[in-house]
C-alpha cells in the first residue's frame, strides 16, 4: 500500500533535515566534530551511577522496574521544586512534573496550547529541536532575532502588534542555542511586559542555565514571572547526562494538568530506574561540586577556541563570547553559504552547524555557523579551528 | 492568566479519567487490587540487571550516557529484528525502531496519521491508553464489540461502509486488554481483507503475546501481513519491566521515517542505559526462560482465579477464559453499573476496572468490569474473589 496517501498534515510536510545527511558523513573517525551538542562524556560520573544503580536494583528492584507515576518520580519532583525555589522559582509539588528530557516538556506543552495555524515566535537563530516540535503541531513560525544582549524586544513587538494568532514565545534566554548569548535582565523585563500586553505564554527552555563559567547570573524569566506566563523547562542532560533522557517543567497547574494528560498517551512516564539514580545522585551525591566540575572543563576549552578564533580566524569573520552553556556563534561576511562552507570543511576533517539549520526558514542562504566546544579535546580544538581558519581563507578568497 | 483560554482543540476535551479518582481510594494498603494492568514485581530479575546495570556503567558509561540515535539502540534494533522475523514477521532494520514503551509507538503513529475528524475503529472493550491516545488527536472513534473469537467482523464491515473517514483500526488481537480474548486465525484473515478493500491501517499491538499459558499460537496479524497494512507495536514491559520503557515498533519504512522524526522532538530518543541493559539481559541471559517461568506464574493464578469464580460467582456473572496475558472480563446482567459496584467492593476493600473506562462513550452505563490476576498473591486472590462474590450477590439482590 501506498502509506504516504494516509499521512496527517502536521507530518506530510517534515523531512529528516538535510543537515542528518552530513552528520552521517561527519560519523567518520578522522572528523574534528564541533557540530555536536552533547556534553563531554569523559566527565560523567560513571563510577557513582554505576554503584547507585546497582544498590537501586537489588535493594529496590520491584520500584524501580515496576510502572511508575505519570508526573514522575516523587523524591525526585521534591528534589527539583527544592532546586527551582532555591533559585527564586515559585513553584509547587503539583506544578512541577518529570518529563523524558527536557525536548518532551516542549512537546507536551505545544501540543496542549497549539492548533494547526497558530503562531510561534521563536529567536533567530534558534534550537533545530524547538523548532522542529512547533513544526510538527503544523504552527506558523516567526523569528526575531537575537541581538548581543538577546532578543530584538522592538522587533518581538512588532510581530506581536502585526499578527493576532500568536501564542508563544519560545526562548532560551540564558546561554543560548545555537548563540551562546544570554538575555539582559532588562530586555526579559520587557519580554514579560510584552507577553503580558499581548497575552502570549513564554516558554523558557533552560538546559544551560547552570553551566555558567564566568560573568554574573541573571534572573531567569520564571522568576520574575507574577502572572504564571512563563513555562520553564529544565534538564538533567547537561549537568548529569542527556542519555538518561530527565527533564523536568513548572508551568500553571491547569497547563500542567493537559501536558500530564498527554504524557500519560505519550510514555506513560519516564523510566523510574533513571529517575531513582539521578535523585540518588542529586541528593547524595555533590552535583553543585560536578556542575561547577564540568562548568570550569567548558570554560576553559571556550576560552580556549576563542582566543585561538581572534589569533586566526580572518577580521571579518564574528562570533559571540558565551558566559557559559556548549555553543558559540559565528558570523561571516554575506555572501559566504555557511552549508558550502561545511562541505569544504568536512572534506578537511572539520564539521560545524551550519546557521540554516537553527533558522525558521532553513532553505534560505546564512553565512552563520554554530561551533560546539565541549565535546572535542584541546588538541583537537587547536588542530580543527585552524584548519576551519584555512577554509575560511579560503572562501574569503573565492569570493 | 487563564491559560485555560489558549489550550489546543486537541486537548480541551480531554480529561483526567474519573478513575484515576478511584484509583487514590484503591491506593489504601488494605486494598486487595484486580484494578492494575502490572506484571508481578517478584518476578523481576533484579540481581541480574544490577550486575548488568553495574558492569554498563563502569565499561561503557560514556556510550551509555550519553545522547543516542533516535531509531533506538542498534545491537537491540538488530536483536528486536532476528526475534520478530523469527516470529514469522518480515521486517528489517530499516523498518524497525526502538520507542519509549509500546504506547508511544501508538502515539507516534497516530500523530504520523490522524488529522482531526479521521476514524478509528477500537475493539470495545479496548485499551484505555489506545482510546485515549487517538482522543488526543481529536480522531472519532468508532467502537465494534469483541466476541468470544475477537472483533466482530461483520460489525466491522458495516461502520468501513458506512464511514468514508476511517484510517485505522486499532486491536489487541492476542489476550486482549481489558478481555483476555484472542482473535481467531480465520477472523485475522478477514480483518486484513476488510483493511485491503477498504484502505484502512491496521494497528496491531501485541504486548501480550509472548505471555501463553494454554492453548496453542496463532500467527500475529502483522506476520500474514502482504501489503504492509499493519503497524506492529511491541513490548518489553510484560516480559521484562515495565518501569524501563521499551517497545518496538515495525512498519512500512515511509511510515517509520515519519515516526522517527515525531520521535525526535517529542524525546530525542529512548534511554540509552535502559535499552543497553535490556539489550545484554536478552541476549546474555535467558529470556525465553524468563517468559516461560511468568507465564507459568500468571497462567496458575489465572486458573486459581477462574475457578474459583466458578464456583461461587453468581451463574448470571460470566467471565472470559483466556490462554495468556494479565486479564479477563467478567460480565454481570444488564443493570447493574460496574462503576457502582466498584464503589461497593472498594468499601470492602477490593477494586477493579469499570467496563465504562474501557469503551468509546465512557459515560454510558456498563454491567462489566475486567479483572487482573498478574499481581495479588494467591492468598489475595482467594480472599477478594470471595468478598467481590458477595459484593455481587448484594448487587443483584438489590436489582
Amino acid at each position: 500500500m501506498d502509506v504516504k496517501e494516509l499521512f496527517s498534515d502536521k507530518v506530510k510536510h517534515l523531512e529528516g533535515s538535510a543537515i542528518r545527511e552530513m552528520f552521517k558523513l561527519m560519523a567518520k573517525p578522522e572528523i574534528i566534530s564541533f557540530a555536536g551538542g552533547s556534553p563531554d562524556s569523559a566527565l560523567f560520573p560513571n563510577r557513582e551511577l554505576a554503584e547507585i544503580s546497582d544498590r537501586i536494583l537489588k535493594e529496590q528492584g520491584p520500584l524501580a522496574l515496576q510502572y511508575g507515576v505519570t508526573e514522575g518520580y516523587t523524591p525526585l519532583r521534591e528534589w527539583v521544586v527544592d532546586r527551582l525555589s532555591s533559585q527564586g522559582i515559585d513553584c509547587s509539588f503539583d506544578n512541577t512534573i518529570i518529563v523524558s528530557g527536557g525536548q518532551q516538556g516542549i512537546d507536551l506543552a505545544a501540543k496542549s496550547l497549539l492548533n494547526a495555524g497558530d503562531g510561534v515566535i521563536c529567536e533567530e537563530p534558534s534550537f533545530i529541536g524547538g523548532l522542529n516540535c512547533f513544526r510538527s503541531y503544523n504552527a506558523e513560525i516567526y523569528g526575531v532575532p537575537v541581538e548581543s544582549d538577546g532578543i530584538d524586544t522592538d522587533r518581538l513587538e512588532e510581530i506581536l502588534k502585526a499578527h493576532d494568532n500568536i501564542k508563544i514565545l519560545y526562548t532560551i534566554a540564558t546561554f543560548q542555542n545555537p548563540s551562546g548569548i544570554t538575555m539582559s535582565y532588562e530586555k526579559r523585563k520587557r519580554v514579560l511586559e510584552l507577553a503580558e500586553k499581548y497575552n502570549i505564554i513564554v516558554f523558557e527552555d533552560n538546559p544551560y542555565g547552570e553551566l555558567r563559567f564566568s560573568g554574573e547570573p541573571v534572573p531567569t524569566l520564571k522568576s520574575m514571572d507574577k502572572s504564571g506566563r512563563v513555562v520553564y523547562f529544565g534538564s538533567f542532560s547537561k549537568i548529569l547526562s542527556p542519555g538518561m533522557r530527565i527533564g523536568f517543567t513548572t508551568a500553571e497547574p491547569e497547563l500542567i494538568g493537559k501536558m500530564v494528560i498527554c504524557k500519560q498517551v505519550q510514555d506513560v512516564h519516564t523510566p523510574v530506574l533513571t529517575q531513582m539514580i539521578a535523585h540518588e545522585f542529586v541528593t547524595n551525591y555533590s552535583i553543585d561540586e560536578h556542575i561547577s566540575k564540568i562548568s570550569k572543563v567548558y570554560g576553559k576549552k571556550c576560552e580556549q577556541m576563542m582566543s585561538l578564533m581572534d589569533e586566526i580566524f580572518p577580521d571579518c569573520v564574528e562570533h559571540t563570547r558565551p558566559e557559559g552553556g556548549l555553543f558559540l556563534f559565528c558570523t561571516m561576511p554575506d555572501g559566504i553559504d555557511s552549508k558550502k562552507l561545511l562541505n569544504a570543511a568536512i572534506e578537511r576533517n572539520v564539521a560545524f552547524v551550519p546557521g540554516a539549520t537553527t533558522m525558521v526558514d532553513a532553505d534560505k542562504v546564512y553565512s552563520s555557523f554554530r561551533m560546539n566546544y565541549s565535546m572535542a579535546s584541546e588538541e583537537q580544538i587547536d588542530k580543527g579551528v585552524r584548519i576551519l581558519a584555512e577554509v575560511l581563507k579560503d572562501a574569503l578568497a573565492a569570493l
